[in-house]
């Protein structure tokens, strides 16, 4: 119950980090560049603060592909698994309410952002394998203590340097339905960005094994 | 005497930092959202420096709803509270009525923005829970040291994420009455704002306790 | 091999998160500034984290003059610098054409962008002397540790203090033909700083001898 | 000699990252408020870094008031507080004039930049006083490894909350005589601001002694 109450708290001030922030950026500046920077600084703070907070208590995933590949490592059982995954995704939408309300916006929304393409779907395959990969990574070389730090860092660059912004997670990529703002994305769009983050992970997370298997045989 | 000290410098450097970095950015630049930025980043870099300044004198406290929650834990006598919450009020004020000097302003200034709205007291709420959740929380699991990088985040964060970019400290809400500078709010919308801040610190500390409680049961 | 997978995977995400946010940035904004501020600050992120993933693997270097210094060190073989320079400018490329993909642009293309003049030459002196200084000199002091964020701190900072914006890597710069972005080079222009970029590790490697020199005759 | 070499380096580079980015900012943007983000960020990052790089050398002073207060204490004696102080401004001279030639100016300027006002000279006190306290309190707190993230986080802040952006160092403002671009001074104004950083370095370790002194007492 706890740790379901961790992910559903830590899922919800990230939705509301991000889609808050973006709501805020769109109020204050017309430079999108500026708005972007706005919406990704103030989502990698909070990401770091979230897995500092979270992660003696349920493991911080807040992140449904997280807690398969927790499940599949058999850090996690079944109905846990699924605990988690409802938590995290109840968490996402109610952060994204709670933006809505915060900004005096309706309060239930459905984005018409759609975010279509090939390329924004790569975009998510690499932005996931690139957070699954550095997970796993840093738990394996021992610096586990660096990963708040390297997924914020990674997201925050990713931001940048992927043409989807990377949503990298499918209940954030949920949540991010229920707002018009700029960091909405219409449902159509959504549910096509989460198999492309599903296989990011299994690449990410074959990656990992891979770079890992050959220092075992050294 | 010298934790008064600790406590009335340290308000008044970041009261200094929120109200001298917001009239240094109105100079500079049109854009409202590079403004915010501004702020936000200077308040952050002081937030972090000095609450590792002032821990081990103090406790670094700035702020009369962490004392207050420091005396229900029987870490400070109700004299000390007293002098604490008098030590960062006058600190507040002195810090916002230097910035004004610094700026060649008007060394007394009673600012007229009014900041009203259920929204924004809302967001006084959200930001005020989640500090207090977050450093009492720290010192539960052993990771203390990272309350001055957490602190800096949450707020650095929450200046965008929240409608009232997040003053989630009476003592500071009281110093920036003194400015008529765009950090400034009139003394009715401060007035407001207060008891919000008090039901976000007594929030923020149950789910603290809720979390924690869970913890031990397990 | 998993050296070299380790050198190409490191330089190709360092590629594409110059590259991609440099696209990124021209696509939101036109400030300037602000697009060299995204592009630098993604950049750092990455740099930060792909060292501390691949240090423990193949040692970080992503560089050909780090390779090479780490050859006259005598830590790696001749037939390892030669792997090494190749995952690197493979990797370099590779990311570079992904950046192009993930923006929609044409996937192989040839960069017109002309940098050229004695200042910019003189720029990537400095800027590579920097960072071979700091590396091997962060060694030598026993603060290892601190070496992701030092070089990210450095190229950072160095995007804005030098007129070339600190390219500081033949890898780099071969990968960055391959984009019509701003973040481009023309082959010509990149060819004439390989050789500026080998002098300063030359002059960084040499003022970390001096300086350390004398610490060992004091 | 080599305590020398490392304060020259170090002033050299931080003046040329003060000097240089200012440069590269009016080149990029018309925003003036961006300007003055990318200055104080490249500053920021380049005092981390000198800092943590000479720190064992020479104890990374690159400030006179700074050595000043060393002597004062015994760490030094009057031969070496007059070589690190010629170090210090021929190196931030140096510096100075290589930021004017990276970016192609004549080499040898004088800025008529006036900067002048009680309200600048206030905070030259401010910024110098903060700065004194916040390195020898953290020394005697014994959180010295803080002292590079330190320096950065106030100095970054103190850009925006002073009205005078933060000089701060009696060797850097005689270097940032030598230029015309926008981080220059004029020679009478640098003069003026001197002085003023004094009184500040003399109240900021009078703090530091005051603060400290009560511990000792409690």
């Amino acid at each position: 119950m706890q740790k379901m109450l961790a992910e559903f708290v830590g899922t919800l001030i990230l939705a509301l980090a991000v889609v808050g922030s973006g709501s805020m950026a769109q109020l204050l500046t017309q430079d999108v560049g500026l708005q972007l920077v706005i919406n990704a600084a103030a989502t990698a703070g909070v990401l770091w603060l979230i897995i500092n907070l979270f992660a003696p208590i349920s493991g911080a995933h807040f992140n449904p592909v997280v807690s398969a590949l927790a499940r599949y490592r058999r850090e996690l059982t079944s109905a846990q698994l699924l605990q988690f995954i409802v938590a995290q995704i109840v968490g996402a939408i109610s952060g994204t309410l709670l933006a809505n309300a915060l900004f005096h916006r309706e309060f239930f929304q459905i984005s018409e952002f759609a975010r279509t393409g090939w390329n924004l779907h790569l975009s998510e395959i690499i932005a996931t394998a690139g957070l699954i990969f550095l997970i796993f990574h840093l738990i394996e070389i021992g610096k586990e203590e660096k990963i708040p730090v390297a997924v914020a860092a990674w997201i925050f660059s990713a931001y940048f340097f992927t043409s989807s912004t990377s949503f990298a997670n499918p209940a954030i990529t949920i949540g991010r339905i229920h707002t018009e703002s700029f960091s909405g994305i219409a449902p159509a769009s959504a549910l096509a960005f989460i198999p492309f983050q599903i296989i990011g992970a299994i690449l990410g997370y074959a990656l990992y094994k891979i770079i890992n298997q050959k220092v075992d045989k050294k």
